[in-house]
């Protein structure tokens, strides 16, 4: 039987390979070339330009740390935007907050998210939710310019290369810093301390020229360079390290989760001592 | 330029490749094949029987989690037994800590050993610590047999396949318990509960039917199937969850370490949910 694999190079010289059983779409938009794949054994498969975007196998891992967090240190997160991911995942767990009236999705892909629709339920289905907007924009656009205020801002971006490499500079966070209610914060993947590690030590010192409170939390997920990921909170008041513990509990009763619960939202934030002590 | 790869199928449909720059040692020992690879972007690599055993890369993040934990939960570690790991790696971190008089690695592969010694020094350094005595022995059998005891044993094992599996039930916990000191402890790898659910929730309890005190906790390890990796430990008297932070900070103090410190040694024990609430 012929067998397909996709392989990443995670770097020049390593790559994550998985055996393709059906390419469920293949095309190349204005901003990328777009793969959904069925596989064998990472579930369906978004991958963007050669990179795995999210696979149904780890993705709980990625999403839920990206949401939860944020959402769980503020305490009463209504309006929420996520920039970037056009895949639906982390809107699916936003949506999970019953305080949260209004979801806006900014996407500079159109086809990402039509694709996702179609292929990738299990991530997409909270878009049909009435308190989400999806707004096909570049973020970092949409952020300077928009009038609207947000409780909590999450940038589920892609990594720091060509056109997302604003997504990364102090500018970007001062115009989300301008969006942010009173009281709110924003959250962004930043790399896997492991492979980039002079990265997550600097992003960290380009949000300490913005926001009060930074913070620094990983999680892990196999199909990413390095599997261990960061996210780089930045906060005006709130800090993610002060949450109460029985109010989480209160409002986590009833939710559906693989990983977060509330008695471990403090332990995302242990650092190994390599990052942790540096810069 | 001729390019090699190196491929561990990590399941049946998926793998991690990574080039290889030269083939330092390829061989058959009477248990399994053995090579040392030096590679582009993972530095030096033991594979056994086609899997990635350990690279320098990231063997920080397993070797510091499998010899730490135990022993900064033990109040005085003095003499250690670490099963397997003929690597040196567990060696070398186990070494780190003053209080301990004796470490003995009972490998059952003498070549495992030799070859590690000759080609990979960061990891096999420690065996020329005069506290350090080598025993070319089945682990299983040793355990069962020795007059010697112990305050921590540390059980550094393959996968839980073919002859290995003995390693993992309940006659070989047994055993351990047998040649613990009083307030003895051991801890062992149990695989990923990304890949082996089951697995990781199943030796929750053979543990629990040997050990009064049991507790699982993660480390992140990029070159094994699911990355996330969990570690068994059991306990005759000491919890890790109750260790003292300053007293650990005084027997730290001056320690060399890339991942471990007093401050996120309880943070190895957050499980995510859909591991912490099973079984």
């Amino acid at each position: 039987m012929t067998e397909i694999w996709f392989t990443e190079r995670q770097e020049e010289h390593s790559g994550l390979t998985v055996r393709v059983r059906d390419v469920l779409f293949s095309g190349k938009s204005k901003y990328q070339e777009i793969q959904i794949l069925d596989t064998y054994s990472l579930g369906k498969v978004l991958v963007l330009d050669n990179t795995y975007q999210t696979t149904e196998r780890d993705e709980a891992y990625y999403h839920e740390a990206l949401a939860h967090i944020p959402l769980f240190t503020h305490p009463n997160p209504r309006h929420v935007l996520v920039v970037g991911g056009g895949d639906g995942g982390t809107v699916r767990e936003v949506l999970k907050h019953k305080s949260v009236e209004s979801v806006d999705l900014v996407e500079i892909d159109e086809v990402v998210v039509r694709e996702c629709k179609k292929h990738m339920p299990t991530l997409s289905k909270g878009f049909s939710d009435e308190r989400v907007s999806v707004i096909f924009e570049d973020g970092a656009k949409y952020v300077k310019e928009t009038n609207k205020k947000y409780d909590v801002v999450i940038v589920d971006s892609p990594d720091p290369v060509g056109p997302a490499v604003v997504l990364f500079e102090k500018e970007f966070y001062e115009n989300i810093k301008g969006i942010l209610n009173d009281g709110g914060l924003m959250v962004e993947q930043t790399e896997s301390p492991l492979f980039s590690k002079d990265f997550v030590i600097n992003i960290r010192k380009t949000f300490s020229e913005v926001f009060p409170i930074v913070r620094q939390y990983l999680t892990v997920v196999y199909t990413y360079p390095g599997a261990t990921w960061s996210f780089t909170m930045g906060s005006l008041k709130h800090d993610p390290l002060k949450v109460d513990e029985e109010e989480l509990n209160k409002r986590f009763k009833g939710m559906e989760t693989k990983i977060y619960y509330p008695g471990i939202h403090k332990a995302f934030f242990a650092l190994p001592r390599y990052i942790k002590e540096e810069g």
